[in-house]
C-alpha cells in the first residue's frame, strides 16, 4: 500500500495532467470506476492501475486527481489512435475546449461508424477533461489525426452561413462523408468551405443564438446523416 | 474604485456562488463581457456591474470570480422566471448537473419557443455553471419551474428503451408539446413515461453507447421536433 505522497506512481499520475507529459509518454489517466471499467469493456490493459484502500491511501489519490472528483480509482493507459476511415467520420478544426473534444468523441461512437479526426489547433483528447466528458467512449472509438486534404470522400462542412439546411445537405450525401466542424468563435476556415462537396447549416429560430456549441451541433449533425442514410430513424 | 477586499459588494458577489444566497436574495451573478452584453441586449438591467480597472482592481474581481476565468466584469441581476408556454417546451427531471441546464436552455432559445421548465432534483439554473453554459440565451430565455402534471400538451417522453423513434412520434406530434428528458443516470420515473401521450428513443448505433449525456439528447430532439413540426429543416 502506497502511503507517502512522493511515490513514483503518484508523481507519475500528478504529471500527466499536463499535455507536455502526456505527449512525451504517449500515456494518459482516466479517473473513477465507469472510465476504468469502460477501459476494461473496451480490452485496454492499464499500465497502471491504483485503488483507493487497497494499492493507495485515498487521500493521497484524491492529491493527484485532475477532477478533483474523489476517484477511488485511476488507471494509467497507453495512448492509441485510429486510422481515418468509415461510412461517416467527423474532422474537427480548432476546437479548443477539450469537454468539447470528449462530448463529440462520445457523439461519434453513439452515431457514426469512424472516428473522430482532429485537424490543427484542437485541444489533446487524452486530457483529463476530454477523456471524462466521453464517458469512456475514447476508449472504444480512439480519435485520429489529418490533414483534410488527406481524407478521401464527400466532404460535408457546417457553416453557419451556408444556403443548404443540414437535412437538404444529408439527403444528397454518399458514404464515405467526413462531416468538418470548426470552433465555436471562428467556426471553419473559409477556404475549407469552399473546397467542401457541400456546406450546410443547422437551421435554427430567429432571434436566437446564432450558433450552437460545437458538440451540440456535432450531435445534431451525426444525428441527421445516420437518419438520412440509415433507414432506422 | 474599489481597492479592499473586504468591499461589501465584492462580498456580495462571493456570497451568490452559493444557492443558499442566491435563493434568499432572488440574485445571481453573470461573469464576462459576453454573458453582460448579451444581458444588456435581453433588456436586463444589473442590479450591480463591476468592471476591472474602472470600478474595482483587477486581482480583486478574479478574486471573487465563481469560474476562475479571470473575468474583467462581473454583473448582478435579479432571477427571472417564465411561464410555461410556447409551441415546444422542455420539462427536466432530475438534471442535477448545472453545465447540463445551461445547455439545454441554449438549445431551447435555438430551437423552440417555450422555455425550459424545471421539475424535481434540478440543479439550479442560475449558478454561475448553468449561466455559463446558456452562454447568455438564460437571459432571452429564463426558465420556468412546474409539475409535469400541470402541463397542458402533447407530452413526449425521451426514453432508451421506447419502441417508437424520435422521428415517428415527432410527425405525430401537435402543438403544444412538451419534450420530457430525465437526468442521465437515472431517465425519467417510469411513470411519467407510461402517462406520457408518447415515448420516443434517439436512435443509437449498436456497440455505442446506451445513451446520450442528457444536454446532447435535448439538442437532438429539439432538432428532430423543429425538423417535424416547421418547414424550413
Amino acid at each position: 500500500m502506497i502511503t507517502s505522497p512522493d511515490n513514483a506512481q503518484l508523481k507519475q499520475i500528478r504529471k500527466l495532467q499536463r499535455k507536455k507529459e502526456r505527449t512525451a509518454t504517449g500515456l494518459f489517466a482516466a479517473e473513477g470506476e465507469d472510465l476504468v471499467m469502460a477501459a476494461a469493456a473496451a480490452g485496454w490493459q492499464p499500465e497502471m492501475l491504483l485503488r483507493a484502500d487497497v494499492d493507495v491511501e485515498p487521500h493521497l489519490l484524491e492529491r493527484v486527481s485532475a477532477l478533483g472528483s474523489g476517484a477511488r480509482v485511476i488507471g494509467v493507459y497507453r495512448q492509441r489512435w485510429s486510422e481515418p476511415r468509415g461510412d461517416v467520420c467527423l474532422f474537427l478544426h480548432g476546437v479548443a475546449d477539450p469537454g468539447n473534444i470528449g462530448t463529440i468523441v462520445r457523439a461519434a461512437h453513439a452515431f457514426c461508424d469512424g472516428p473522430v479526426i482532429l485537424g490543427p489547433r484542437c485541444a489533446d483528447p487524452w486530457s483529463p477533461k476530454a477523456v471524462r466528458a466521453s464517458m469512456g467512449s475514447i476508449f472504444s472509438r480512439p480519435p485520429a489525426t489529418a490533414e483534410v486534404e488527406e481524407l478521401p470522400g464527400f466532404k460535408l462542412a457546417l457553416d453557419a452561413g451556408a444556403p443548404l439546411t443540414l437535412a437538404q445537405a444529408a439527403g444528397g450525401a454518399r458514404a464515405p462523408v467526413v462531416l468538418c466542424l470548426g470552433g465555436e468563435r471562428l467556426g471553419l476556415p473559409e477556404e475549407l468551405v469552399r473546397e467542401a462537396d457541400a456546406a450546410a447549416r443547422i437551421p435554427l429560430r430567429e432571434g436566437g443564438p446564432d450558433s450552437l456549441n460545437v458538440a451540440m451541433a456535432a450531435t445534431v449533425a451525426l444525428y441527421e446523416l445516420r437518419r438520412g442514410m440509415a433507414c432506422d430513424a
